[in-house]
């Protein structure tokens, strides 16, 4: 049974992971016959938010521990992740990629990103194992693997001149559909930075992940 | 385009909604062309617990707020749901159910159902509107009901004698399969109270959101 590793970034489009990203990527992986291994850094969050009111709130949470309420409680800290034991390894989006697994959101281009989060994203591509990135996920490729990368977050051109200055080749994509860069294993769809509803959002994770498995060994 | 309200318990299966059950049922509506509208009551959880480690977290969460997330933002109080706009109702599990829509989780059949839950399901049955509960939520339907309804919670023994003390009519039901209360309109699925995966829990609420459409007039 492959194994695939799923970093989380909290639980929640605007300060974590992208629920409905991160639980659409897990029944692929399960109806693909593949087993998700969860992971996510063990550190506070940015922010908290408010997700009714879009306001901050003044709380600690801490992303491993709000990631386990997606995972069910089976989750371990993304220190922990072992590139031997895992096949390839899949990044749903939400703000927490932007704000957890780096400083993205307030830093764009000159962010920087968690260093746990490089070292796994690094050590797979080393080991020839194919990456799933999705949402705004895909933005940090190029900084992560100080190279150019194929890549979609879909059609935002003001994104797009951002991750061009930090390297990447941004290729504008429709929300059902994929970005291959076949040379290194990369795999990218937009999912909810244009998707209009739950829908159309699987379309492109479901290819993702079918894709990402079919270019394991 | 049929509106089906979906009533949320919070976010995350030990304090409030099961998440996947949430997800997939959001999944399920739209891939069948219907329109979820998320309800949640305005009110404190009973619980706030830690997902990594089981403890219980010494914080106050409000239900409406943390339902949010799933539903990314848009979401109503549960006491504004109007039954002239809804062409049926879906319940995911969790024990938020148990904890946050009743205190089941504490009273067991001498248990208290929330005021507006109660009511919003009771006016649906009335007006011979579908109505889908999975995962836990089923045990509370002879409550509501205050009468006998045939349902399933899986194949718990010991719950299946509780909600026979209630006054409901418990059916043993494999994962993957649905229990029709025909009469009542009335769609049970047990979810996450037997599925040992995602995948095992999608076959079910996909049944189920099927049937409720169907039962739709």
């Amino acid at each position: 049974m492959k194994q695939v590793g799923v970093v989380l970034s909290g639980c929640g489009v605007y300060d974590g992971a992208e629920i409905h990203e991160a639980v659409l990527t897990l029944l692929a992986l399960d109806r693909a016959g593949a087993r998700a291994v969860c992971f996510a850094p063990d550190e506070d969050q940015l922010h908290v938010i408010n997700h009714l009111s879009g306001d901050f709130l003044p709380e600690k949470r801490n992303v491993l521990v709000e990631s386990a309420r997606i995972a069910r409680g089976k989750i371990q800290p993304l220190s922990q992740a072992d590139v031997s034991q895992l096949d390839a390894l899949i990044v749903p989006g939400g703000f927490g990629v932007a704000k957890n697994l780096s400083s993205f959101a307030e830093e764009g281009a000159e962010c920087f990103v968690n260093t746990d989060f490089a070292e796994i994203t690094q050590k797979m591509h080393k080991a020839h194992k194919p990456i799933g990135f999705m949402c705004i996920a895909p933005a940090l490729l190029p900084k992560i693997f100080g190279q150019q990368i194929r890549l979609t977050i879909g059609n935002d051109p003001d994104l797009a001149e951002v991750i061009d200055a930090m390297g990447g080749e941004p290729v504008t994509c429709p929300v059902g559909d994929i970005v291959v860069d076949i040379e290194n294993k990369v795999v990218t769809t937009p999912a909810y930075m244009l998707a209009q509803s739950i829908g159309e959002a699987a379309r492109g994770i479901d290819k993702l992940v079918s894709r990402v498995l079919d270019l394991t060994a």
